[in-house]
């Protein structure tokens, strides 16, 4: 980390070698230490207002929209007839917010293992936090790897892995026991997607889970795609797609409906052209997932 | 800019509010005052080599490929048959380099208004500079604005504007009168390519250089293209693309053929899925340029 950062009025990211930083206003509009970690929301001049665990960016309102809606759309949009929904994680709510926006969805289970990330959306974070309330929502404050141990096989037509960096209490979230347990929960058309880190950044995460996901589902049903995320570092951020069926990502998807659906919701980043040309990947991308 | 950043171990480059550092290893390798600028190189530890003017950087040895191949392979393998090609700017010649994998390229011409930046880049960047000396290039060290008020019409298959920011020796590389110029040199059928900064930071050049170029240019021979360049502000960086004739930027492309080129070449991010990715712009980038 850079040392002699002004903490008092700069949020920091990076590691020993790489640092991004976003200057905010100097005070805490929240600041509670959870069980698990210490939760704060800034102000911040850039990006509006920011919500960090133990210092670390999470989301910020001014480019949450690129992450929860890639998300979130690319599965529901290639699916196309998802009815139920699990989220383990997200507890901002931003993930929630864009599942909501399809009417054929008519349950969400969202579980966040900590209370504070919930309550401090709540407060501060209206335009993630919006249908926290939403009577299709089952909110549990749990562990997402205990709850998925538990939950019935084929039981989700989407599940969707919302978890901060692997440390800390999302460890468990990036290995197989745990992705076993989503593929047995899944229906059997059913997909998943995973938050899974930066290119450039914590590679050895994206690598790992995309070898992971394809050693539990079939290796031509595991698709990496790539986000502009301007607030995580490199600003280079990929997701993982895996289906149990069939489901092609992109061959299945009704580029039509896909773009009415993201013009209807006015949405920020999502488009029917920006689904598929997330998945072309850059060539040294393609190297490090098949080496 | 982050005032108490440690600038003898870290380079930093944003602006009041946001801020990109890598850190180095402390000593310069390469330290020179130019008429225009203050050229750098210094050696990081996650990105290789870095060139700085004025302390920003200019580019690295880890991700350089992400700039150079797509600004050179997207016109270079749009129209197919490029013979004479100018480039204005782009001393450390990593643009030289690429273009001089297209085995029909005749001649290249370099202009940089600044010896010392080609000067670093032969002493300390050789895998950028590997062709300053080639036979078919021209290098010249002069103002880019003055060679082309002078260039004779209708000379460049493809004229390539690889600046560096907006202010100080680039300054009149983004305005009307430079582009009616380039557009003039250009062959019937020719091309150009600018860097035009990011959708997130200095947006307003990217906006303002695309009003320009769909004024000069039909506007829908202009389009803007995106590439991740995580050493440059918020990870998202620009090119327009402009055509004097009607040479489409991916509609004209033989994918066959751009995809064996980079396999032959062993390019490093750009390949032919790529190539039609890049113009799939997300919904707020659209928006800010139709504005």
């Amino acid at each position: 980390m850079v040392a002699n950062l002004d903490t008092q009025t700069w949020l920091t990211d990076g590691d020993k070698n790489i640092a991004f930083s976003i200057r905010h206003q100097g005070k805490r509009l929240f600041q509670q230490q959870s069980p698990y970690q210490l939760v704060e929301v800034f102000e911040s001049y850039a990006y509006g207002r920011v919500l960090t665990v133990d210092g670390l960016v999470m989301c910020t309102e001014a480019d949450e929209h690129a992450y929860h809606e890639m998300i979130v759309h690319v599965p529901m949009l290639a699916h196309r007839q998802v009815r139920k929904v699990l989220v383990i994680g997200g507890g901002d709510g931003g993930t929630v917010r864009e599942i909501l926006r399809h009417p054929k969805v008519e349950s969400v289970t969202l579980v966040e293992i900590d209370a504070v990330v919930i309550e401090a959306s709540r407060q501060y974070l209206p335009t993630l936090s919006s249908t926290l309330n939403h009577e299709k929502l089952n909110l549990l404050i749990g562990d997402g790897i205990e709850y998925i141990q538990q939950a019935s096989d084929e039981t989700f037509d989407l599940i969707i892995v919302d978890s901060s960096d692997p440390i800390g209490p999302a460890q468990g979230l990036f290995n197989k026991d745990f992705f076993l347990q989503v593929k047995r929960c899944l229906r059997p058309n059913g997909l998943m997607t995973a938050q899974s880190e930066s290119p450039w950044f914590h590679s050895e995460s994206l690598t790992d889970l995309t070898h992971c996901l394809r050693s539990i589902f079939e290796g031509d049903r595991v698709h990496p795609y790539l986000v502009f995320i301007p607030t995580y570092p490199t600003g280079m951020w990929s997701f993982i797609y895996a289906a149990k069926g069939d489901i092609h990502p992109w061959q299945n998807l009704d580029r039509a409906q896909a773009q009415a659906f993201a013009e209807r919701e006015s949405l920020q980043y999502y488009n029917a052209d920006v689904h598929l040309a997330a998945f072309s990947l850059p060539t040294f991308v393609r190297k490090l997932l098949s080496a």
